[in-house]
């Protein structure tokens, strides 16, 4: 079986530098900016349908006593960011127009408008896509990969970035493992290989199974 | 609730204009190269861990007295074309190291290696991604986008352009549409307002229920 590695050509290396270089110093703002109104932000990374939404969705009301404000990245549409402002949760849809990531300057013009009082979390629901997402930095505080057990326990070995760059690792849809053969332990194993003390969380945001140690490592990570 | 549409600045698209006007032109070449050798290639998408692997293999099955050869496409990794190799199918594995797509230029290099005899079908699996492989023609006859039922029904909405362009959408994990709430009739409704004559095909690769309605259907389009 023949294989081939495909590097980008040294032009493309040198124009994705210039575009990573202008991004990194936009997120560092946008770090200052979030640091000076004491809002802890999560960017929340993950394919399409792995259950991004229904994940914020729970967290939120795991959050008790902690306000929760909401950026939602898509392609197009706006039905998430409507679930969202329709339970009175600060919410702003990010249309990328056929983008396939946010970046930080997106991000920054829309936490402006974001109603979001002092202290609150801020979630950032990115683009649903496991490769370009996980080299731009938005200035969050904690990034945090989903991934869904329909997806399979193989996915580290095809997609190491964006594990690699993960603060942490949640499972998603852990009440359909054993319909899909998903085994918990082999995605643990793999992802632990690219990145040594990721903490990992299984959990069900339909069933509530595992949402109460996951909230409480969140409520943590805020409080440091 | 705000939201925002952001376009890519000028410069941007500019440049993208030009890397599209190149993979055009390979995706040409590689569409002579295709039609002297008769091969009838098909540029099957969808995301990460949808199920095209396990589609492509059932396929392969129902495709009776058709030769088969694969060309897989990962950001690393090379199980997949491991997978079909150990079953005697002529596979070859593209890493595109950290790109997000496959594009013309990778396949032309792969299919002069790929030992398919004439007239076989080529199924090559790009990367997981419902936005950036939408965007690059490859040379191939079809181009079926995957959708699992785990991932939603509302992904239409989310990602139009990759259903705009497809010539097939294969609805997989049928099997588990009834735990997941998955709704055929709604994602139909979606994807005609996209593409109108978009021919769906509901599959459980697992059970092989609907594969053999598929499986005629691209036979017919082999002999077209």
């Amino acid at each position: 079986m023949k294989g081939y590695d495909m590097a980008g050509s040294e032009k493309t290396v040198r124009v994705l530098e210039k575009v990573h270089k202008a991004n990194d110093l936009l997120a560092e703002e946008n770090r200052g900016f979030f640091a000076e109104r004491r809002l802890f932000v999560v960017n929340v990374l993950g394919s399409p349908g792995c259950g991004k939404t229904t994940l914020i969705d729970a967290t939120r009301r795991g959050l008790e006593g902690i306000a929760v404000a909401v950026i939602e990245g898509d392609v197009a549409g706006d039905v998430d960011a409507r679930h969202f402002a329709e339970q009175g949760v600060p919410a702003i849809q990010i249309n990328t127009g056929g983008g396939c990531h946010l970046d930080a300057a997106m991000v920054k013009q829309a936490v402006a408008d974001l109603a979001a009082p002092d202290d609150s979390a801020v979630f950032i629901e990115n683009v649903g896509n496991l490769i370009c997402t996980s080299g731009f930095d938005l200035g969050e505080g904690l990034r945090v990969l989903c991934l869904s057990t329909p997806e399979g326990d193989d996915k580290p070995l095809k997609y190491p970035g964006i594990f690699r760059g993960a603060d942490a690792l949640v499972i998603t849809k852990s009440e359909l493992a054993e319909y899909v053969g998903f085994r918990f332990d082999d995605v643990k194993k793999r992802a632990s290989l690219l990145n040594e003390e990721l903490p990992v969380f299984e959990v069900s945001a339909k069933t509530g199974d595992g949402m109460e140690p996951w909230c409480r490592w969140l409520a943590a990570k805020m409080r440091d």
